[in-house]
């Protein structure tokens, strides 16, 4: 399997973010920070970050719009050759505006993402030599909810890419604003069958998949209803908007076990937004390069907790930082306070 | 008339615009400034501007953009009071990018105003005590081009403001990347009864209107043909995306006389977007104060004229500054260098 | 009352706020952040937002800078209709100079407000309708304090107001660089048969006021002395320049009863200048709208608190925001971690 | 003479400037740029950069305003020996807003220097050993006119350095908004006895100094009337706000010889504040170092001319910069296109 | 040769550039932008944004700013495949400082780039499968002049791009700061012989390479004395730093024409930094797609035009933009005004 | 000794710091802040900003950069009249890069300060009038380290200051990227009978220096090895890159005592980088002004915890500001909230 040309290949939509900046409001201010993001593209940068060869698919308006968010894709060392441009009059790219919170403020997003250009992709535009091209293939409940026909699309894709060997990850990453509890449990039914790894917040499994029981209960049934091998369910206390603390758990079908570590504490969260898509591309780390599920939740809950600490959606450490982090984290001794 | 609690009411799409700051390109950099705009807010904020009472009608998402619009335009000093909200899922604001230009580069814009909150307007959300409210109403050719739905609305609002006794003015406004010349000439073709003042380019006379002969010949048919009184078309001369010279021609019906004067030259172009409208604002504020042809184009070359130096969408500039650059450009003497 | 077109007039001076960005020095550094603010304004924009009729009185340079400040109060949704221009060669802004802090620094202000067009109001200036156009007044210490023609022209207001039937609400608001606290107590003393709801700190009960005894005693005791109705003090904590704990106390005559709930903690301080106003705003709106002193109390502790988050004096909360938070505060549970 | 401390002493008012950014207006925007400026200042600054030994005499408040002014005129390398802090209530640094311009729209100032620190300066203030301290002297009309208190003081000090063997140089700079005709004429023509070095534009000397006949001959008629020796009198034509032609005339009595050399053309005006006083301080540089008119006037033209292609009223040239914009200006030949 | 992998491989030093922003200097400011450049990183750039697959080889410091190149490379469509990464303690970046010019202040430019991780490069860091990887291989006089290492490196290498099979491209960029003319002409004689493509400019002809006689007769004589088979030589006219005219003269040794055309005129310099490697780019995009001189010369022109309108080093126009500026330069008729 | 021109003159390196702004990091964003910087003259600016007369010796670039620098110098008080500029083509500024951290990420620096101009200075350059021209040296183990000579000019300079009556300050700062622990032990060893006050880090006595036993028997040793006065220690605690404690033990020989005091908690750090150096020039004030170990340690541990919240190497408080943070540090009431 090594000798496929990704490590990691995903699918979702790329938007365009708009903050503003210096905790002022969206309803005021005469600035904008633009930034490129997207759940599934956030999860290729983190790996590609972090030393494998990633790409990601989506379908993006052939105008200078694209043009910005490929070049920010390559920027962050992800493929951009499965990029399919849509010339059509319709062409758009989706947008989301995101305001940063300070306690008792909450953060908030406005998303402007409907008949956006990935809306009408076809499978005929994908071409086929990607279904064999990667040893793993990842994407989202948010690429589901899009609409039926990215819906059908993604549940094809996936078939396809299990079929030529690749590994499937899947994050539930239920919206209620995209789609209703009903719509969405049927849909990551279907695909249920073909995934290898699982992420889903406990709250997600109680409410939008009605498990029941304690939280390993609930892991460890996805692995009993489906052929799953690996579930992770991230543990995030917000203490306020900008201080949260972050650990996560993950249960290895394999061997029975369940692996946490202590939490990461007192995060100074600078930007909230990917810090979950951080945990996915550290758990894929760790086991497309060590297959091992305890390096897995090590590099994912570095990932995340250092993501918090970056502005925009996608991360921005590489191996280096992360394996220091960890190096830290593990540590009693405080370590040198300064990178020099 | 005069006891009417508007001057001008204008209808059509508020947009938010993005452009990149100092000539940096769509395709990269890393922030937008943030600007409101839209061709009948701009002609409004005009009038506002030199001191008349205005409203503007449109519809925007009720959330945190929609907001930030209504600020804008009360910050402008434009009433409020007509904006409706658009509580549906569906709601989006409209949005076009712009790019700036410098020789050889042209400035670009992309539009991505689709599907937003304005085409789904009805005239049942109106209020019916607009109709009197107003000495006169304007909109533009963009308005009827949005969708069939906002066709319809504005050729009816036109009706009831006319039936009510509000004057007409009807900016052409013809864009290609909206509709065929044959879906504009019709719906145009159909408002051209109630019309009293008519904005019209040469260019767009002549292809998508369809006329021929002189320059003269064909504001003055617009006359024979319809009950309009006053026509207004515009001469720029672009030696450059930063370096204009600007004048216009007015035809006056009720005295059969054309009327001009000499170009302001080497306009210094910061932003050339708006300079249209607020050639608009210029020529109705002269005809709603003074009634009077040869103030209207004083006034529209002027607010015309400086708009161009003044960044965004929107006018900035108040009677002081426009009495001003008129008395300059009238004086053969260069004036003081500095407003002191 | 309830056919008054205005739910809140307040008066005062409207000043220029100047500040250095992101912890820079005001010995230092290229940029000042351009804002404006003055304590009444903050209130009447603060019950703005929550949706209530307001305007505000104040005088202003009949230059560039007036303008700025009067499109801003636009901005905020406060009417302009009583704002007075200064043409005189006299004419100017008051200004003052912000800095923030972080713990050990202190945030640091400069005023330069002496002699600016408010000082030189007339009470000829303010037209006769005003006084009958509101339900309630209200305007603060400071105003009293800028010089010896405020103090007599806002006592002169407060009467016509009280006579016009508006309710009458006072900020103590205490700056000793304004004025000595026998002149404060003196000139207070004056209006205090008028006011209906009175903010004064415990701080300035004690020292200015010459009040001793419990809090609840003192605040009790200027329900005997005059016929106020309503009495309100803060209690803010301060644990760093960028941290701190908020709640407050009311005491509502007619029951006799003292209303207070746990407090706001862990506030993140972004700017910090405004909230007090904020908190006279969520009070205000709180009676006008339901004449109840606990919602009062609950308005105005949320409305201060969220204040402290956001950059600049005014406030940027609207009623959804408001009206969340509370409900959060109230809750047991976290609740989500963003507005989506 | 040599042995003096300083080459040139210079006394006025040194204001903090704000201007919007990019185009913007004063009216809007939510930044100002921050700047220290005035024109005696502004000349010490020029003939420092040259590399001579100057210093400041101004008066300050004793706040963290008037410490910004005081780091900023040490960073241009000038001497703060001579800056005196206002310690009272009533310290103020004056300010002034600059906006601007693009053709057509003019550049706009508003002066808000009423009543700041300078104004009331007490020459027991001074120290004594200042005016044995240098070897010229230079003040403008602008420090007659802040008020008499000022003209009275500079009147005084002017007779003080020339006791002790300075040159004094005086700039006219009649400002209308500051004196009338009548008040300017005055209490220069009580200063002229002591002048030797006199700067006046041809408008100034017709209107205000009620001089007639050719330029030639006003210019010559100063060193007649009083102990003048040399005049200096500049051509400045205005294009546009953008762009500028420049030079000069000088007469230098000794000689009753007439200087002047080809203008500098089409000058790119990014800031247009301060030129006039680079020009004053080239021209003084030549006079301190060389004693040559010719020269005088070469570097008058040229500091002049480049300070217009700087943000900001300080100038910010070097003698290598100059010297290489004399030499570009005298040759015939393009030179190279870039200093690398 | 269609099926190498790239179209073109370019070889030299990337440095990181800082330059003041809106016209301020560098000895003054608090801000620098902070831009990737090298003249053979723009040539790939312009060839990679025009739709030919490129590459650059060069050698960076294993830390964040060799990261930050890389990043910015990947940004444009350059293949990062090539670059070797020093993890010396010695490794460093190179810099350089570049402050925008005018009238009649010019640009300026420190350098210091002098110990960069390149001037260590060595030919056993290559990997020996990119000399046949390529269509064409291009380098610079800057690459010889960095230090004796980098010129028998790159001596060596066109070699053996020359023996694989690969046009070798090469631009004089005589550079008086890193080397002595003898030192330069020497070394630029001793590649002359694998010569495909040559850039010079009439100066460095005439000065270092010390031809005489006509322009024409200059061009024509490097295909006598070597085999070189096309010439260009630009010729720019600085009008101001801020206005230029550009056209240039391709000499085809096949056909013994000489190919120039009409220059764009009054280009708006917004940053010129690049613009000759933009042409490079151009002419280089011409050669590889279409084999044509003619098609060189207009791409060239046109790219280097308007590479002068856009910020930073590295240009930012794609084909339909090129096209679209090559058809309005050979139009007569002015042309839309906005790409919209 | 009060005679001396000046208290204090350090010497050491001055580098521009170049930092990305809002948490951005070196492998992105398009900004760099601008801000000079060196352990020396950090310590000569916070002295000079408490009011006691400063210099700081030193070998800049004889260009634009250097230019800034000596700019910078002067702007925060430090006299440049001992700063030597580097004529040669190989003269260089320095440049370090630094990136903020924000838990769990660490700051991070980036050291390109090898071959600056400072490494070739020379004795002979220095005046030698500076060496009795003040009561007070001070310099670091980062000046040592720089290479083999600025250790040898290093070693005489303090030879020569002792000799003329100086006292002799010492901070050993060791920098494991500079040097090894015995070339530094070797080198410092040789200038301790030297110094009068030494400044060492706990960690330092025990690695580098191989000290033994507890901290007060570390910081006594120092004293019975050579005639050493004064030695001070700090003690910090990184609760995160955003939060910590601070304070310091300081040994008098004279009267065998060790002070101490509680920490300064909390501190907000917005730039921890500097504080050490703001610690070493409040320490120095103390003995210099007051000759009182006591002072020594409270103006050392306020301007060190104030700095932690100064964007920049330098500090920013005066006198003013340090005596009241030292007020409100030993006060058991919380004071005003903020400075009015």
């Amino acid at each position: 399997m090594a000798e496929k040309e990704f490590d990691l290949i995903t699918f979702g939509e790329i938007m365009l973010r708009l903050s503003p900046p210096n905790y002022e409001r969206m309803t005021r201010g005469e600035i904008f920070d633009k930034r490129a993001g997207g759940s599934e593209l956030n999860v290729a940068s983190g790996v590609s970050l972090l030393g494998l060869r990633t790409g990601v698919i989506s379908r993006l308006p052939a105008n200078q719009l694209g043009t910005y968010i490929k070049n920010r894709i390559r920027f962050i060392g992800v493929s951009d050759d499965y990029l399919i441009y849509d010339e059509s009059d319709d062409a758009r790219l989706g947008i989301y505006y995101y305001e940063n919170g300070a306690a008792p403020r909450k953060p908030s997003i406005i998303y402007d993402r409907k008949n956006s250009s990935i809306t009408r992709i076809s499978l005929d535009e994908i071409p086929e030599d990607v279904y064999s091209s990667t040893r793993m293939f990842h994407t989202s409940g948010i690429t589901l909810a899009l609409n039926k026909n990215t819906c059908e699309v993604t549940t094809e894709m996936i078939k396809r890419f299990k079929e030529n060997g690749a590994l499937i990850s899947f994050d539930c990453n239920y919206r209620a604003n995209l789609w209703s509890e009903e719509d969405a449990r049927s849909a990551i039914k279907a695909i249920m069958p073909y995934v290898d790894i699982l992420f889903v917040s406990e709250e997600t499994s109680r409410r939008m998949m009605q498990k029941e029981g304690s939280l390993e209960d609930i892991m460890k049934s996805y692995t009993k209803d489906y052929p799953i091998k690996t579930v992770c369910t991230t543990q995030r206390e917000v203490i306020s908007p900008r201080k949260h603390n972050f650990t996560s758990t993950i249960y290895d079908a394999a061997t029975d076990s369940f692996i946490t570590e202590k939490p990461y504490n007192d995060i100074d969260v600078i930007d909230r937004i990917g810090s979950g898509d951080a945990y996915v591309s550290g758990v894929l780390y760790g086991l497309l390069k060590y297959n091992d599920a305890v390096k897995a939740l090590e590099y994912g809950n570095a990932t995340s907790s250092v993501k918090n600490t970056i502005p925009g959606d996608l991360p921005a450490s590489d191996l280096r930082e992360i394996d220091s982090i960890i190096k830290n984290h593990k540590s009693d001794k405080p370590g040198s306070e300064l990178n020099r």
